[in-house]
């Protein structure tokens, strides 16, 4: 077991109508904030009023800045810091999902750095400071709402990149499984798979002797497994709804990562084709994932096929770990197929002329290297992306 | 699920030789503190004077109050209380287990409350304000380091309970395994059985449609399980401490609780065994949990098979739940027994003419009841002490 720090502060309000007190835990951080959020559902819904009611009756006065979209963009960001500088803003408050909170905490960075907020995703700046961000979340995947990470994307440049620090944990996560009822089906799938990533990242270490956190992980894992098919069949299962989205930030607060280093080569080979093609990150990882797990078991069979036997119910065959360690990994594709997400680059919609090019970014930022469980170079990840286009 | 709000705020710092960096951590919160402790081993260890050290070296000032005895007293608190106004210190750094813990607390709690301390534990006064605790923790066992609560006894009217706050949730904790080794073997499976005991009190709840938190339950219960033979076997296993240490942690830092409400009825009834006899709090649990749970099951069968089954890993009887169930308490009062923890009050060591006068006590401060899983009368919690000196 590695050494290790962690906490957890982030006061996570969970469960139905909870988002009526959103006023009253607000104004315990500011009086002056700026609302963010995305498009029209959140207003359609009903729930960016009530959460306007609720700051109002807790004496708490906003300035709105909606609009962010799927792989927030840097250009919404530092409108969103001249907006806060100009109206003495102090706190941003989130409604939505990892979109709009990765936003928020970008802005939270910028309002008091001189330089460009991209500074911190470009490795250029380090946060020593940020605004506090406090969230209403709807949509359960990115765990955004507990994690101290942050992902934005560069228009202009077709870059997509993360930040991380302990200044970028949320103050407090309002969490209603009601607010999810009306997600899209492709959409909660998405997400799922984007929670069971964050868990896989951290499960594929190369630490030994972290057992509690690799049943702790199994835990989070087979509880998403055993939700999505129901929240597909039933979007208004609050129970189900209410398992994945307390998952999710489980998922992502780090809990499940004490004691090791994780991998986290299929976000960054993902985040290349989300910055290409827009697609939905969720979405990008159930194609990457499987691919990645194709290429890496044999780096060590024991760790798949406990995978594949604690997870997925996979028969203990000691006699042939090999075969347990690749039918964990194809139920894990099986499993994201039949929740109607893509498994192969060709299902994902996307063109196939720049794989040589996604590879050479992939490993861009780790000079020529991607990974922590198996170091990947670029040819490695090339190989991968060929994994994710082989027939089914 | 029911509505929760949860947050984990203290900063676990975990591993090999972290305790050099307490000094550094304390001089974050203060510069004047109270270094609280228990008895000789930590001095003679080398712990306390490292401890020391680090404090100079951090240019932090500090009163010593050592004496603190499992089963901690009021009596030290008031001493504490005083020797902080005094001096003017502002935070309290425990050095030890449990009981170092949770008096540094009452010590936190009194200091700025003009009566006296035990006002809170009498529930009598409501904890409004606290100076901040930080840990380094010698005793894997009570879960102190990040929870709520705090357990104190009056020597004269012997009286033994429990204040729970958020205010009392320590800073920091400093958890080095290393510093486990030379735990004894009674003392290590008491602590085991404490922390076991924290996550089945939580287990065992009325509250449907909670997997998640089942599942983790499981995980951290299957960990304790698993390592509590490998360190009585091999005191200096460092990994097998390690995952004690921080499933004792896991176990009360009340994420295992959420959504759900506990049971804490065999707490309740330990804490009258232990205020009479001073009997350590983790053996006293290995005798009345079991006992407890003969009384228990057939409120709810499923869910103890579900503890036998998941837990205990006994084969699943779908014709037969109760035999499932019984079985899983069985083989937990067996791994209590094989693990030199007495199981039956005779075993405990104590006289048995004052059973009914416990029984009485027990419920008195829940105006006759006691536990939520299901509700008992003194009568009931007399036929459950009856368990416990059942023939073996």
């Amino acid at each position: 077991m590695n050494n290790f720090t962690f906490s957890s502060p982030t006061k996570i309000v969970f469960g139905r109508g909870v988002e009526t007190g959103v006023g009253e835990e607000t104004a315990l951080h500011s009086k002056r904030v700026l609302l963010h959020f995305g498009g029209g559902s959140a207003e359609r819904s009903g729930l960016l009023p009530r959460v306007r009611d609720s700051l109002r009756k807790a004496g708490v006065e906003w300035v709105e800045l909606g609009g962010v979209r799927p792989n927030p963009r840097i250009s919404l960001v530092r409108e969103g810091v001249s907006l806060c500088r100009e109206n003495g803003l102090d706190f941003i408050l989130a409604v939505g999902g990892g979109s709009a909170i990765d936003s928020a905490k970008a802005i939270a960075l910028g309002v008091g750095y001189p330089g460009d907020p991209w500074d911190f995703y470009d490795y250029t700046a380090k946060p020593e400071q940020a605004l506090g961000v406090g969230v209403v979340l709807t949509i359960p995947a990115a765990g955004s709402e507990s994690s101290t990470s942050s992902v934005l994307s560069d228009d202009e440049t077709q870059t997509k990149r993360g930040c991380s620090s302990e200044l970028l944990r949320p103050r407090f996560a309002f969490m209603n499984p009601e607010l999810t009822f009306t997600l899209p089906a492709y959409q909660t799938a998405a997400g799922a798979a984007d929670i069971m990533a964050h868990i896989m990242e951290r499960y594929f270490t190369n630490a030994r002797n972290v057992a509690l956190t690799d049943r702790l992980c199994e835990a989070a894992l087979r509880t998403v497994i055993d939700n999505l098919p129901r929240v597909l069949a039933a979007p208004d299962d609050y129970d189900a709804r209410a398992e994945i989205m307390w998952a999710g930030s489980i998922a992502h607060n780090d809990l499940l990562g004490t004691g090791r280093e994780g991998d986290w080569a299929s976000h960054g080979i993902e985040h290349e084709l989300s910055a290409l093609y827009d697609v939905a990150h969720g979405a990008g990882l159930a194609v990457v994932f499987p691919a990645w797990m194709k290429f890496a078991w044999k780096h060590d069979v024991s760790r798949f096929a406990r995978f594949a036997t604690e997870v997925w119910g996979v028969e203990r065959d000691w006699l042939d770990p090999e075969r347990v360690a690749l039918e964990g990994i194809r139920r894990l594709e099986a499993f994201f197929s039949a929740s109607g997400l893509p498994v192969r680059l060709t299902e994902l919609g996307i063109p196939l002329d720049r794989l040589d090019e996604m590879a050479a970014r992939a490993v861009m930022k780790g000079n020529g290297f991607l990974g922590k469980f198996v170091e990947l170079d670029a040819q490695e990840v090339r190989i991968i992306l060929q994994y994710a286009l082989a027939p089914r």
